[in-house]
C-alpha cells in the first residue's frame, strides 16, 4: 500500500463510506467543522467536491477505514455494508471503530453488531432522521444504539452531525426507532391527506381545509402533550372509559367508513380502522378506551 | 293543550330535544348564561335536573318545539330525528328553525334539510367538536353548515355553546368535515400507538417512547405548519419530489412493513400503507413527492 500513502498521508480523525446525497452531507458537514476527513465511494468521482475542500480520497475501503479511528457507513442497506465491508482483512478493520447509518431492521443490524465483535470491531448502529441538507445543524437528530463507552468515545465527532442520541445496548434500537417514527409520521400524513379528500369530495379546497385541520383541530385535538398524557396508561394497560369507551369509537369510525363510500373517496383506510375497532371489541375491550388499541397492535394479528 | 301552560308558560329562547350526555350539557351551558330554555326528552325524568335549575320541561316534542324559536336536536342519530319530529304537525314547526347536531353522513344532512324545506322550517345541520364537559367554553368549536341567513340569526344562540362556525351552504359539510377530522385523529392515534408497539417490542416503554416522538419528532416533523404549507400544492396537484420521491418512500414503508413482521407487531396497517405507496406508484407518481398521496385518496379506490 506504500504508492497510497500520497493520498492517505496519516490518519484522518473521520472516514465516512458511501458518497451518495447523504453521505456527501454527513461528510461536508465534518469538513465544515475543519475535522480531518478521508473518504471513499464505489465511484470514486463523487469525492471529487470533497477532495477540492480537503477531504483525503482511499482507494480502497481498507485505505479508508485504517485511515481514522472511526468510520461512518452510510450506504445503501446492510446488505450492501456486507459487500463493502466484509472482504476487508481483519488487520484493517481490528481496533477500529464503525458508525452503520443503513436503514434496515433491527434484526439485520444486530447482526451487522455481530459481525463487528467477531473482528475485534467498535460497532454502533444510527439512523439519521433529517434529510441531507439539514445534516450538521446542532437540532437535527440522529439516533445511535450500542455500547455506551463506544458511543461516549466518538460523541465529539458524532454531535458534529447533529444532536446526538444513545437509545440503549440493543443495536437494533435506533434502525427500529427510525422505523416506528417514520411509520407514525406516515400513518399521520394520510390522515390528514384521506380527511382533505374527504373535505375536497365536497369542494372544500385543501387550503381551506388544512386551516381547520391544522390550525385548530391537530394542535388542539391531537396535541403532543394531550397525547404524552396517556403514554403512562399504555405501560400499566389502563384504559379507563369513562370519557368515551372503543364502543363509541367504532360508531364513529362506521360513519367515517360509510361516508368515505357515499363521497366516493378511498375507503380502505377507514375500513382498516374500523376493522381494528370490531376486532378490539371481540377481544373484550369494548368498555375501554381507545388507546386499548395499543394492545392489539402489539400482537402480530392474522 | 291548555293543560300544559302550567309547563310552558310562554315562549323560552331556546329549547333542546334530547338530553343524552351532550344533550344535557348543551342545555346546561344555555342555564348556565341565563337563557330561558325549554327541554323535552323521550324518558322524561332525565330532565329533572335541568328543570330543578329553571328549565321548562315539554310533555311532547311540538309543544317542545313551538316554545322557542330555535330547537337544538340532539338525538342518537339521523334516524331518531325523523322518529321525533316526523309525527310533529307543520303548524307547530313552520316558521321554528332546527339546528341538528346529531352525527351521520352528509347525505343524511341533506335530506334532513330538504326535510325541514318542505315545512317552512329553517335548518342548521351542526357538529360539536369536543367532549360534554366541554361544551360552553369559549373555545369549543362546533361546525355548522347550511344558509348563512339562519346562521347568523341565530349565532348569538349558538355562541353560548362555544366557538360557533359555519362551513358553507351546503348542510352536508358539518358532518362531512366532522367525519374527515375524526377520521384524521384516528389515524394519528393509530400511528403513535402502532410505532408505541413497534419500540415496546425492543422493551422501551411508552413513556420513553413518548419522549422521543411527542417531545420532538411529532412537533418537529408533523408540525402543522409544516403541513399547512403543503396544502397549496394540494390544491394545485403540484407534488415536486426534489426532496423525496414517492419510490423513496415506498422503500421506508418496505422497511416498515418488514420490521413489524420481525417484531411480532401488527402488520396490517403499515401493509396498507406499503400497498398504497405502491399503486401511487403504479398510477405514475414515483417521482412525485408523498403529498401525491392525496390523488390516490381522492378516488375510490378498488
Amino acid at each position: 500500500m506504500a504508492d497510497k500513502e500520497s493520498s492517505i498521508s496519516g490518519d484522518t480523525e473521520v472516514t465516512v463510506l458511501g458518497l451518495g446525497p447523504m453521505g456527501t452531507a454527513l461528510a461536508a458537514a465534518f469538513l465544515d467543522k475543519g475535522r480531518g476527513l478521508t473518504v471513499w465511494n464505489r465511484t470514486p468521482a463523487k469525492a471529487d467536491g470533497l477532495v477540492a475542500r480537503g477531504a483525503r480520497r482511499a482507494d480502497t475501503v481498507a485505505e479508508a477505514v485504517a485511515a481514522s479511528p472511526v468510520t461512518i457507513v452510510c450506504l445503501n442497506d446492510y446488505a450492501a455494508f456486507h459487500r463493502v465491508l466484509d472482504p476487508v482483512g481483519a488487520g484493517a478493520l481490528a481496533g477500529r471503530t464503525l458508525v452503520n447509518l443503513n436503514s434496515g431492521t433491527p434484526a439485520e443490524a444486530r447482526a451487522a453488531a455481530a459481525w463487528a465483535d467477531g473482528r475485534g470491531v467498535g460497532y454502533l448502529d444510527g439512523a439519521i432522521m433529517v434529510p441531507p441538507v439539514l445534516v450538521g445543524r446542532p437540532e437535527s437528530v440522529l439516533l445511535y444504539s450500542g455500547p455506551r463507552e463506544v458511543f461516549d468515545r466518538y460523541e465529539p465527532t458524532l454531535g458534529l452531525l447533529g444532536d446526538s442520541r444513545l437509545l440503549g445496548a440493543d443495536p437494533g434500537l435506533a434502525v427500529l426507532l427510525n422505523t416506528a417514527l417514520l411509520g407514525m409520521m406516515y400513518a399521520t400524513l394520510n390522515g390528514f391527506l384521506h380527511a382533505a379528500a374527504l373535505a375536497g369530495s365536497a369542494d372544500m379546497s385543501a387550503t381551506e381545509f388544512a386551516d381547520l385541520a391544522l390550525g385548530w383541530f391537530m394542535p388542539v385535538v391531537l396535541s403532543p402533550a394531550s397525547l404524552a398524557e396517556q403514554a403512562p396508561n399504555l405501560d400499566k394497560g389502563a384504559y379507563p372509559g369513562d370519557f368515551g369507551t372503543m364502543t363509541m369509537n367504532l360508531n364513529a369510525l362506521e360513519h367515517i367508513a360509510r361516508t368515505s363510500v357515499e363521497q366516493g373517496v378511498h375507503a380502505e383506510l377507514p375500513a382498516l380502522m374500523r376493522e381494528l375497532a370490531e376486532r378490539a371489541i371481540a377481544q373484550g375491550r369494548g368498555a375501554e378506551n381507545y388507546f386499548a388499541m395499543f394492545e392489539v397492535f402489539k400482537t402480530p394479528g392474522r
